[in-house]
């Protein structure tokens, strides 16, 4: 059994590298100061274990307790330590500390699994500081070039954005391994992660076993417009670049609630503002999900017919849409989904599981296409994610835990 | 006669201070280090002339030359060396300026005014930096408080905002002199400015007589909702304080097309942001201008009852709108304006020159009140302001720096 206690106090403990002051809040932006603080944490902590640590060309971090066969590639247990820029304590950071905990646990049984194990942390899930998310899973995957994700900048716009290259640099986690599941192999890969919405507590369940995740596309849009005075230019002679945007952004909220998508402008940046005038340049993210390729589709040609309707009626204003992120819906294996319900249902019986699909990414979906991968979900409260509030109690922890730990266990017995 | 060519040079050689890249846009922030070196040349250049220099608390700059009665108070041309986050080269400088060139023409011809003269530059016209606009001329007449405008803060989402006061002591510009009209009085104020509009252009005429500026109210809008997941939030239950900003300022452009009044939302930011969070935070600031106050009444009406409307749909949506900058509209001088009127016809002729109200506001909507004042437009090139692209001839500059001077000479003359 792993301690939940152990578990637990590990995640309050890290939290400390990112704090947001005395609150819940987590501000750990991939491969900042605070980030390099919890991946040397990790390291460290895996090496007192007596695992072999390996970091690629895109930061990710294969923490691996040996097996007794080590011809076999290991069983990873991956997810990610960075969070949102006001994210929580749970989000990713459960998945990967419960991994620890289970080499841990694995380790002082005596016991030794077939295959090895790994604790993976995956860089830049989140996709917050770097333009797309899921980074570093992409890469290892072959979903995304590693040139492509290592030139890819900061999204805040300080007027030096740096690479990725040189954040990894910088923070010494540029490893010398290539990214890539061929030369770098795993046999299977399971994510604990939280649920990040209310079906779980809704219906009283302790454990979901996750069968799929829905596509998601990111874009990054510019509009162009033109400066203009805000006391002295007439409205009908404006190319006013934040209405324009503004416009789109309502029109985006209503195409999603038609098609029962999710649909979100979660950055807006506007340059060089200034209260008296008339934005000449906007900037803004889309983020759009649904179980459904064609709806994305859909709402991705909705999205480009209201913008030209927007040029044709103002010559002065245009917009560019570029896809910066693609993670198309998955189904996960069978059998490693097949592994999970027989780990969930022996730690919270049948009555106390539910099947369900994520509607979040994860570093699940990306690894799916390449090697076995199932997910755990245990509860958030309220559902709330992405956001300082979001908790998780210590037992509904130890509920995922256990059943990563009884997952992998099965898998390896296959 | 002034000399355009000395007055087009000094505009010229001082944007070199805060030009942007090797563009004609400017960047000179009001209290940043540019404004500084603007402010000591202009500073230096008084002295080299015999001026006395005096800054009162809020920074303002009074260069005087002395008149044959010092016991009467000096007789202003006031502007600013200011600009927008990416303005031109010829908002406010060239009234600046032209005061100075005025300066030095009266001295060089060795004639003697009867009051002394005096070129102002007036602080944080722009509004750009520090949350209100006019902040100079502002507490110089009684409108806003010292402490008030002191105590601004930078208007940009830095971590660590400082205050104004902060900024005048940093760069020597905290003066002794207390800022108010009574106990520092100058007996007019006259201001040369681009007309920001294409009205003189338009209709082919050299010089516009300014008889009044419309009325001008600054908000900041804070609209709170709920930070949450992009990619599991249902679109049902989110509160987005993007979406619910980007309809407030879809609406407010309609209601300023049918009201005949202008309404822009020149900045907007929302606070630590990422693509696949749901925006819990938006600010933004609302400009209104309109000549009627009754209209600028019922347009701030719609806007809160636009609020209210979000609001009731959606009670974990809340906005707070408050007032930053209210320049009431004003009609100037009679005598004052007949003083600039005779000014512009002797210089280009009566079929040269056109009575016109402002749309911008000015540091003359402020003095106003309290001297009298008069203005003094010349054409900007298509109406371009507030932009890079602002362009005036030295023609036009010089036909404009020689009606103010006319016009000084012919109110000390009264
Ligand atoms: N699980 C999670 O929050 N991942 C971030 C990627 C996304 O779904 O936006
Ligand atoms: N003239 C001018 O551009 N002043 C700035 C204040 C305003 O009108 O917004």
């Amino acid at each position: 059994c792993i301690s939940g206690t152990r578990l637990y106090q590990d995640i309050l403990k890290t939290s400390r590298w990112g704090q947001i002051g005395h609150t819940t809040g987590m501000a750990r932006l991939s491969l900042s100061d605070e980030d390099k603080l919890v991946r040397d944490w990790f390291c460290q902590s895996a090496l007192d274990l007596g695992c072999q640590v390996n970091v690629d060309a895109v930061g990710n971090i294969f923490a691996i307790l040996p097996g007794k066969n080590m011809n076999l590639a290991p069983i990873a247990m991956g997810s990610h330590l960075d969070t949102q820029p006001a994210g929580g304590r749970f989000d990713g950071i459960l998945g990967v500390i419960a991994g620890l905990e289970v080499l841990r646990t694995v380790q002082e049984s005596g016991f030794q699994t077939y295959a090895p194990l790994a604790a993976v942390n995956w860089t830049n899930e989140e996709g917050a500081r770097f333009t797309s998310g899921c980074t570093g899973s992409a890469v290892w995957s072959n979903h995304s070039s590693i040139t492509a994700a290592q030139q890819m900048l900061t999204l805040d716009d300080s007027p030096c954005p740096t690479t990725m290259k040189q954040e990894l640099q910088r923070i010494g986690y540029l490893g010398s391994l290539a990214s890539d599941f061929r030369s770098n192999p795993l046999s299977g890969h399971f994510e604990l992660h939280i649920e990040q919405n209310t079906r779980l507590e809704r219906q009283g369940k302790r454990i979901g076993i996750v069968e799929g995740v829905q596509g998601i596309k990111w874009y990054k849009v510019t509009c162009k417009g033109e400066r203009a005075h805000a006391g002295s230019t007439p409205m009908e002679v404006r190319a006013d670049a934040m209405v324009a945007s503004a416009k789109i952004i309502a029109s985006l909220e209503a195409s999603a609630r038609l098609h029962g998508a999710f649909a979100t402008v979660g950055v807006l940046t506007l340059e060089r503002s200034s209260s008296n005038t008339v934005p000449g340049h906007a900037q803004f993210t889309i983020d759009l999900r649904h179980p459904s390729a064609k709806i994305l589709d859909q709402m991705e040609a909705e999205i480009k017919s209201n913008m030209d309707v927007a040029m044709k009626e103002n010559p002065k204003i245009t917009f560019e849409l570029d896809e910066v992120w693609h993670s198309p819906a998955v189904r996960f294996d069978t059998a490693a989904v097949a592994c999970v319900a027989e780990a969930a249902e022996a730690r919270a019986a049948p009555s106390g599981v539910m099947r369900m699909d994520s509607f979040a990414g994860h570093d699940s979906a990306l690894s799916a296409s390449k090697v076995p991968t199932a997910m755990i979900f245990v509860p958030s409260q309220g559902g709330i994610s992405h956001a300082p509030e979001e908790y998780t109690s210590k037992e509904q922890c130890e509920d995922g835990a256990q059943a990563l730990l009884q997952s992998v266990l099965a898998y390896d017995a296959l």
